[in-house]
């Protein structure tokens, strides 16, 4: 998606351990037009597919896919990954390991939101080593639904959970991906 | 605002210690054509005013932080809970008490995306006793941005932060005032 690339080469910047800072108009400040282009594009790549239902994580995944959801007339469930009084009980876990955070934590979504059979289309902001997505992907099947695909809108070719999806026959859109930071220089695939 | 009301009713729960129960439509699966309602709302309560960006706070507060601010054409900024790799690290922080979590925390906006002399709407889903919001006020003033007002979904009045904020002349426009829980029956204001 070009323009999400432009903005990515205009905006963006590179930070040590491979970090690709988008949170002037991604993750931090939000930039409701890009998300609102980035919605209609991810409508476009699974225009074909049935969809019930949106799946994301809190937090930063929330965004886009509340707006992508318009797109698609369904709702959306987002993972939570802090315990809380308003959680039921009744929920279906994974557990995630964070490299940009380094800890492990718990997702969870309440069982009432996951019905056997529904199509879900996971949608996040990133995609690197994969694991909130492998995390997902896990509720999902727990949960007994048919996992449609995942829409991306940042993911980081030169690591390895894209194409670990791919070579397994998942349906991946990343409207952006990053083939390599080397010297500074952001060069997508 | 009738529609929300109606709808707390017919899929609220209530739950131990004054919990208001909404995530069938709110806080973990969420209704974006409700939320789209809600959006519209705000704009029509805060028309007169001058507002250049909006601010929320992870996670629940950004799915609708992000739908309204199409009403108002304006980008959404959300204040993290969490230490990240991702954040700058020259911040506006606060401290925040949560009852529903019971525990304190951080709340940090990157220094960069709050601009001295903006015009900040603060929209979240719920008031209670108004720490995130009081949080959220205290970050808008240490950035010496003008706080235009406040937008929430749910204000639990039998609890004193919309009152405590109204007695100081700050604009706060609840869509839903809850008023009393008592013996399992929702009341509004």
């Amino acid at each position: 998606m070009e323009l999400l690339k432009q903005r990515i080469v205009k905006d963006g910047t590179l930070k040590e351990g491979n970090v690709i800072k988008v949170d002037s108009f991604l993750n931090h400040q939000i930039d409701i037009e890009l998300l609102n282009e980035i919605g209609k594009e991810f409508k476009a790549r699974f225009v074909s597919d049935k969809v019930d239902k949106i799946l994301t994580i809190e937090a930063s995944g929330i965004a886009i896919a509340v707006i992508a959801a318009q797109h698609f007339n369904v709702p959306v469930v987002f993972a939570k990954k802090t315990e809380s009084k308003n959680l039921d009980n009744d929920t279906y876990e994974s557990t995630v390991y964070s490299y940009t955070k380094d800890k492990t934590y718990t997702i969870r979504v309440s069982k009432r939101y996951l019905n056997e059979g529904e199509n879900i289309l996971i949608i996040d902001d990133f995609l690197a080593n994969g694991k909130a997505a492998e995390g997902l992907i896990d509720i999902i099947n727990r949960a007994n639904c048919n996992l449609v695909g995942l829409g991306i809108a940042i993911e980081k070719g030169f690591q390895k959970g894209g194409d670990s999806l791919r070579s397994r026959g998942i349906k991946l859109e990343s409207l952006a991906i990053v083939q390599s930071t080397e010297n500074g220089k952001i060069i997508f695939r």
